[in-house]
């Protein structure tokens, strides 16, 4: 039957999410079928998960990141508790994240977390009786922004794949291109071009990724102009003055890591710019208008992204909706 | 038709309220048509906003305010994010308010902002794709304020004209007496006696917005008890001590701009006493369960009022509801 | 009739709940009938405050109980606005909390509050016009708290006298276990085992309380080990370090407050173990998986015992339920 699930799957009901490798490549293909499938049917999903509730456990404050899990379970119909950051001396106490967990747990369909400390989310899903989503936890990984991501990629070219992909500025710290990287690779056919300053070269365990991916490859350049004219994507970040040892070298490289609409009328008319948010000069204001832009659908790429994962790790079926069949997953 | 918008009306869908001038004279009257009826018909409009989602962002506190903006979607069946005050360090991360209000933009149907600066509700309003309502910005300036003030006269006199409207204390910092002022100008035939210290005048452009409306008349006095017999209206506000010179002054001043049951014994039986809360000592406690007290009125119509404006931006109808005929907005 | 409230019966609907002793027995034994109900009919209570909000207005941080509270009200289909602690400087500007609460009362159908002072809670059950619930104030009474050991000792053994309750720790300061004490006493035939060090007794009102009822006994000892085996209920609490004189005695006694799967072995096969939470250390997590571990049932029932307490006040009726019958109180 066309909806039958591979023996390999796990099924989504009741499935913590800490990193995106607890997620199947169908799955994560099943999410970005019905993220589409919801943009385009917001009132038939809006009652989908009517009688939830969701907890956003912050121990962090990241209020982007916890208006967009609470935003997509009330766009199903569902409800919100929880708290940020500012409260959180009220909840330890000295309790444990796992004592904090299992009292949840009796509250609620499903828990967001974010906590500064690596390991966390793990720890939280391990305690939890109910389906736990990582929305950050040390050093800021977060697999529902590389959802968000790839969600931008399918809206716009309707794949993930057979794509040259540019990443720019830091690639050192940010664990949000290390992340994509590691998820492009896993359904393959990509061309990375990594654009960063010398001080700022992606590490070599995900150039090592790259490598194991007979489908794949890297260029490393330092230069974004020379390269802009081949990009399908380019996926921006920040480059940060405090990774720089003097001041100078900020100085001198700043501006080459800087999008304007100079450098972006050298790039090709369908390529997508791509940046995880908060900007801060790393794009001109002046690009927004720029039909390239994809930056804030990216936003709402990543509510979207969080209603199909909410909704399927609570096991609350999208009216009307009809399950990718295994064989397009092979495609 | 009776439901014909004149040619000079905007429509009301998709508006920002930044100052009560975005807003006509017929829109105004609207509200408080809306606000007598939503409060008639509490049930009926309860699912009016199904589906719907606000947004409060206060990037300073103000609990009071942002309750009352949460009730009233809430009231209406929608739903609400936001953050408030402690959280900011959070949202900003050197982002600019345009780009947070372009990613919440993503979210909501409507967003709420309080803001310490000057200007940032404009500011909010170009950058948002849905509408922004001023909850407050710089030297608290908030239309809904006002419009709670304009209910609580409609409500206890069944027009906001020919009215005497007494406003005492502070008239020189109090935007909130200028604000309602100035929209009771729009509408004529009021006459104002403002009752402060030498210290606290009404500052000149306010005079002057009296003076160029000729079915409008003011006179300035020092002392509540001289005049308190003759108004339809009394507006107190807060006398604060560091507004004074010296300690003697305000000590010497104080009491005389204290509302308490003496004074109210002068009064007219129809008087109505109106604050914007919150008050310290400027009204006697005992004088909460005289039938003149209308403050606490004012916070039930200033719940009324955003329900009618949230609802109206929106672009939701109140089920049932008829709207004003345009030859009624002339009367 | 067989619904027919005695004449000593005071109404639910409006009813204030600032200690245990504004419920009658027979409304508590109502509340833990609602709350057994409620528990078997969770989708058919769902909308019974459809339209219905709820103030948390928390003036010191409780995540835990604020939790609690609101997600009772979100399960039975309403609705909550408040604040949390952060926020209060923005609540006060110097006012009062009945000019809070007469304001807050504008906007919502029931009020839980939780202040530091004590008194604070009966100040804002005068001043509002609507339900108040404690959520504990000055010491940390709230009567909530004890609702939920309540509801978990009768869920474990289908009554809430006739047993043998051993008390465990801090017997002086734990506000907690002397409410728990007073309300068994209501009811009667209870057997205490009152199990602390000679530093951390049980208050003489607490013991006097015990032996102005005729059908309870207690008695003290120092040895948890001792007494185990003889136990219906172990209700558990925090000894804290700051309790005593000195680090040495602290050490000395700390282990034998502990519970750990050693002294459980000890016990009954159908001993129930309480704790109100959060722990810190006097329970071993080895035990979370011991049958006999209630406490994170415990946690469920206060959320139960809040969906009844939260409806009744307000006068929403559970759909299907038919209320206890007088007679049975008498049982």
């Amino acid at each position: 039957m066309s909806t039958e699930v591979p023996p390999s799957e796990t099924p989504f009901v009741g499935k913590s999410v800490v990193t995106l490798d607890d997620l199947s490549r169908h799955q994560i293909l099943e999410l970005l079928h019905k993220a589409a499938y919801i943009d385009a049917h917001r009132r038939e999903v809006s009652h989908t998960c009517d009688g939830r509730v969701l907890a956003t456990l912050f121990y962090e404050p990241s209020t982007r990141t916890r208006l967009s899990f609470e935003t997509a379970m009330l766009r199903l119909g569902g409800k919100v508790i929880g708290f940020a950051g500012a409260q959180l001396a009220s909840v330890t106490k000295g309790e444990s994240i796992a004592d904090t967990i299992k009292t949840v747990s009796n509250y609620v369909d499903a828990i967001a977390i974010r906590h500064p400390k690596e390991g966390a989310a793990l720890v939280a899903s391990r305690a939890a009786s109910v389906p736990v989503i990582n929305a950050g936890d040390g050093g800021h990984m977060h697999p529902t922004q590389t959802l968000a991501d790839l969600a931008t990629l399918q809206s716009r070219f309707g794949r993930i794949t057979d794509l040259t992909v540019g990443l720019c500025g830091d690639l050192t710290f940010g664990r949000t291109v290390h992340s994509l990287i590691e998820t492009l690779c896993r359904f393959g056919n990509v061309r990375f071009v990594l654009i960063s300053p010398d001080e700022l070269k992606t590490p070599q365990y995900v150039i090592d990724r790259i490598n194991a991916t007979p489908s794949c490859s890297y260029v490393e350049v330092r230069d974004l102009v020379s390269v802009i004219g081949n990009l399908d994507v380019l996926y921006m970040t920040r480059v940060q003055k405090e990774r720089f040892f003097n001041e100078d070298d900020y100085l001198r490289l700043r501006d080459t890591y800087i999008l304007d609409e100079a450098k972006l009328s050298l790039a090709q008319p369908h390529m997508a710019v791509l940046h995880p948010l908060p900007r801060v000069n790393e794009i001109a204001v002046e690009v927004d208008d720029d039909p390239r832009a994809a930056y804030f659908e990216q936003v709402k790429n990543g509510m979207l992204m969080r209603m199909a994962l909410e909704s399927s790790v609570i096991g609350d079926e999208l009216p009307g909706y009809v399950p990718l069949e295994p064989k397009e997953v092979q495609a």
